[in-house]
C-alpha cells in the first residue's frame, strides 16, 4: 500500500552550504514525530557553495499544528542557516491552467494524465486564443475559455486573461500557446509558468524551430520544457528530450516526431513541478 | 577544487526501515566533526520494508580514530537499528584484477580509464587463459599472468588462479572471460566479481547471445554487467545498456555494436563498485 | 506539396537472391510509365540468400489497368525470379479493428493518431470484453462492441468476434487485450494481428511482465510490438522500445513508464504495417 | 562468408530528380555483369528536387576495365541525367591522417578501431602540436609528427603541415585538435576534413562548450562530428550523439560523459566517410 498523499508533506531548502545542516533538519523533524520517507540533497560546489534539499515526510503523528511546525522551523532551523525554504502539503492540490492555441497534442496528453490521476492537481481551466479545442476540453469536464488575440487587442486580451487566472491558479502551462506573453503578465507567475519549446534549447530558439533544424541538417531533434521568464525561450530548463532523425525526414516528419517528444517532456516537467521536485537558482533548475 | 579523496569516507547501510534512522545517523556523524557531503537513501517499501543509505563524508577534523568511530557507530547506531553496514575510506584503494580471454575491448577500456585516473583503484594483475594480450597489458605497466585452461586441467587452473588472487585482490572483473568459474572459486568473492554479459539479461543467457538475438529478430540489443553467483548469468544486475538494430545487421554487425555497449556498461559498473555505490539485497542491486 | 496518396502504389518482394533483380523490376515499372519514388532493398546473406525489396511508385500515368500491370508483373518478373510479392494501392485503405480490455492508453493513442490522419486506415470497430471504454470510443465516431468473456463462454465469445470481424477487417490490433486468443481464431489473420507486449521480449513473456522485471531487478524495461502467432508472445517482432529504470521504481512506477513505451511502440508498429513497410520471413521481420 | 572488399565498388550519385534514373543506372550496371548488392536512394522533395543514390556492387565479372566502365557511365548515364557522381573501389584504401593536441581519447579510439580492421583505411600519420602522445601513436606502428604551434609561427606551422599532408592523405580527422585551421589550409581538403565538436551543435559552438552547457543548465549534452569549412563549427553535420545529465554533474563530470560521446560519434562519422556513405549538399549531409 503506498503512503497516503493526504498525510504527505514536502520540504524544499536552499541555503549556503556548511556542516550540520542535514543533522539539524532531520533532528528537528524527528523531534516532532515526523517520519522522513525521502531525503534528496545536493551541493553546488564541494565547499562553500549552495546546499539544496528535498524531503518527503509523513505527518499523521505530528505533535503540533502545521502552522506551529512551520513557525518553529523558521525560527530554529531556517533563520540560523539562512534558508530559502517552503513546506507543501500534498492534500492541498495545486490549481493548474493550460494555455493552448490550435495544436492539441500537449493539451490532450495533460488532460488524459490528469484524468487518470497521474497529475496530482485540480484542472482549473483551459484558455485558448482559438475555439477549436473547446469540445475536447469540455469532454474532460474542464472549463474552456476562448480569448481571441489580435495584434490590436493583445494588451486587452492579456488583461482579460490575468483577471481569469488571478487568485485561481497556482501553475500555468503553455501547451504550444503561440502568443508571446508580456513581461507584465509573466512577472506575477515567477517560476510558475511552464512552456514547452519544440527544440533542443538553446539551439533553435524563436519561431519555427523544426524548419530551423531541418535547414541546419541536425541528426537529432529535441524538445525543452522550461520556466517562462521575460526573455523569450531563455528561462530555466526543467527537462529535455531528443530523437534521432536523418536526411529522410522532411519538416513535416520532424513535426510528427517532435510532437511525441513534446508530449512526454512537458508531461514530465509538469509532474515534477506538481510534486515539488524543482528548485530554481541562477537561471537553472535542481530537479530532485 | 574538488574534495580530496584522501579525506573522503563512505558509509553504506541496510536495515529494517523505521522512523528516526536518518536523524540518528546524521547526528552521530555530526557529533564527531564529520562533514556529510552526499546523502542518498532509499526505502524498499512505503512502510516496514528495508532502508538503504549511502553517505559520503569528510574526515579531516574527525575527533577520534577511524577505529574508534567505527566501534562507536557499531554500538550506538548499528546495533539498535539492526544495521548491515560498512565504512570505507577512499584513500585505501581497492585492488582490482581482470580476467580476460582473447577479446581485448573490455580490458583495454578498463586499462585506459584506470591509467587516466577514472577508476580509483590499484590494478593488481590481468590473468588470461590465452597469451594474446600480454604485450598490451604490460604496456600499461600491469602484471600479466597466462594460465591456460583445458578440459583436463580446469580444476588445477582454477586452483592456481585462486592462489594468485588470494589476499591480493578486492575486486575481480571478468572482461569477456570465456571460461565458466566453479562455485568453489566464486564463493570467497561474493559480491566482488563483476561479469559483462553480452545480452540484455535475462534474455539470451548462456552461449553466443548475439546469435540468439539475431535469430530471434530483436530490434534492440543489450549488454549487462552483473555480480557473479554460482548460477550462470543469474547474479544481481548492476547496469545495462541497449542499442537499436534492424534487419540490416547480421551477427557480426551485432557483435560490432555490442562491443561498444559492453565497454561502456562494464566501465560504469566497475566505477560504481569502486566508488562504493552498490548495495546488494534479494538478488538485486541498489545503485546510489 | 507531398505526393498524393491517391496515386501511390507499393510493391513488396521476397525472392531468392541473384543478380539482375533490381534492374528487371525497375525496368519493368519504368516501361509502364510508373515513377519510382522510394526503393529499399535488403539481402539476407551476401550471396545465395533471400532478396527483399519495397518500392513506392506513382501511377497517374500508368499505361495499363492495375489488373493488367499486376498480371504482367506476375508473368514477366515474378515467375522467373520465383517471387513472393504484392502490390498495394494507398487509396484502398486498410480496415482496422482494435481489441482492448480495460487499459485505455494504447487504444486512445491509436484513436487520436487515426483522428488526425497519422494512421492511414478506416477504423472499423473497437471490440472489448469490458464496457468501460465505450464512451471514449464512440466519442471518436467509432463503433464499439462489448463482448464479455468468461471461462465458460470463451469459445462462444471468440466465435461471435470472428463473425463481427470476418470480411470487415484487414488488421487486428490487440491494444492490451487481456484474453489469450485461440490458434483457430488467429489462423485466418496470419501476419495481420499486432499485439503489444509490455516487456522487452523474449525477456518476461507471459503474465505480469512488470512484476517479473521488478523482481529480476533489471535496469531497463521495454515494450514489444509483434505479430501474433499460435504460440503466446513468440510471434515476429516488429518494434521494441526501452526506458531506464532504477531501484527507486516500484512495480507501479514501471507500469507508469511502461505505458508511455507501449503507446509509442505500438503506434509505430501499426503505422508501419498500414504503410506496407513490413515483410515477415523466418519468424522475423524486415521493416523498410 | 562476407563479400570480398577486394571486388567491392561503390557508386554515389547526385542529380536532378526525374523518372527513369533508377532503371537506367541499374540497367547499365547489370549490362556490364556487375552484381548490385546494396541500393540506397533518396529524393530531397516529392517532385523536382534532387535525387541521391548509393550503390554497392561486385565487379569480379566486370566485362570491361574500370576505366572503360567509368567512361561509359559518364557518357551513357551521367551526362544525360546531369549527374554529380563518383565510383570508388574498396581495395583502393583511403589514406587517413589524424590531427590531435593533448586529449588522447578520440585518437586512441580511432587507432584501436583501425588496428582491429574496423576502419578500412591506411593510417598515414598523426600530427600534433604537442609531443605527449608520440609513444602511444608509435606503439600502433603509425608515424607521429610533432609540429608545435605558437601565435608567432602559426602560418609557418600550417605551411609545414600542408607539406606533410599534400599528396599523402585523403582524409584528415581532427580528433580534438585545439588549433583553428585557416581557410587556406582547409580549402584543398573540401569535404575531406572531419572534426569532432564537443557539443550538440548548433548549440554551444566555439570555446569550452561543456562550461557553456553547464552554465545554461541543459539536461542533455551532445557531441557533433562535421565536415570542416572555413566557418568555425558550421560545416555539414555528419553525426551527433547525446547523453542525459542533471544538476549533479559539474563541468568535469560533463567532460567525462562527453568523452564517451565524442569517441563514439567521431568513430561512426569516420567509418561512414571511409565506406563512402556520405553525400554533402546544401550545407547538409545525406548519410546512407
Amino acid at each position: 500500500m503506498p503512503l497516503s498523499l493526504d498525510t504527505t508533506a514536502r520540504l524544499l531548502i536552499t541555503c549556503p552550504d556548511k556542516p550540520g545542516i542535514i543533522a539539524a533538519v532531520t533532528n528537528f523533524l524527528y523531534s516532532h514525530n515526523v517520519n522522513i520517507t525521502v531525503f534528496d540533497q545536493h551541493s553546488s560546489e564541494p565547499e562553500h557553495g549552495l546546499f539544496f534539499a528535498r524531503l518527503e515526510f509523513q505527518i499523521p503523528s505530528l505533535d503540533v499544528s502545521q502552522t506551529a511546525l512551520e513557525q518553529s522551523f523558521a525560527n530554529v532551523i531556517a533563520r540560523p542557516f539562512q534558508m530559502d525554504w517552503r513546506i507543501t502539503y500534498a492534500r492541498e492540490k495545486k490549481r493548474m491552467a493550460v494555455l493552448v492555441s490550435r495544436h492539441d497534442h500537449c493539451l490532450l496528453e495533460l488532460l488524459w494524465r490528469w484524468s487518470r490521476g497521474e497529475l496530482h492537481c485540480d484542472m482549473a481551466m483551459v484558455v485558448s486564443n482559438h475555439p477549436d479545442l473547446q469540445k475536447a476540453v469540455e469532454g474532460f469536464g474542464v472549463p474552456f475559455h476562448h480569448l481571441p488575440v489580435t495584434p490590436e487587442n493583445k494588451d486587452e486580451a492579456e488583461a482579460r486573461m490575468s483577471e481569469l487566472l488571478a487568485g485561481h491558479v497556482d501553475l500555468l502551462v503553455l501547451a504550444r500557446y503561440m502568443q508571446i506573453l508580456s513581461g507584465e503578465f509573466v512577472a506575477p507567475f515567477s517560476e510558475r509558468i511552464i512552456n514547452i519549446h519544440h527544440s533542443f534549447l538553446p539551439a533553435f530558439a524563436g519561431a519555427d524551430p523544426y524548419r530551423q533544424a531541418y535547414e541546419k541538417g541536425v541528426k537529432i531533434i529535441g524538445a525543452t520544457a522550461h520556466y517562462v521568464t521575460a526573455e523569450l525561450d531563455q528561462g530555466p530548463i526543467i527537462e529535455q528530450g531528443t530523437a534521432r532523425v536523418s536526411h529522410r525526414h522532411n519538416v513535416e516528419d520532424l513535426k510528427d516526431l517532435g510532437r511525441d517528444l513534446e508530449r512526454q517532456v512537458l508531461a514530465r516537467a509538469v509532474r515534477w513541478h506538481l510534486d515539488d521536485r524543482i528548485i530554481v537558482y541562477g537561471g537553472k533548475t535542481v530537479v530532485f
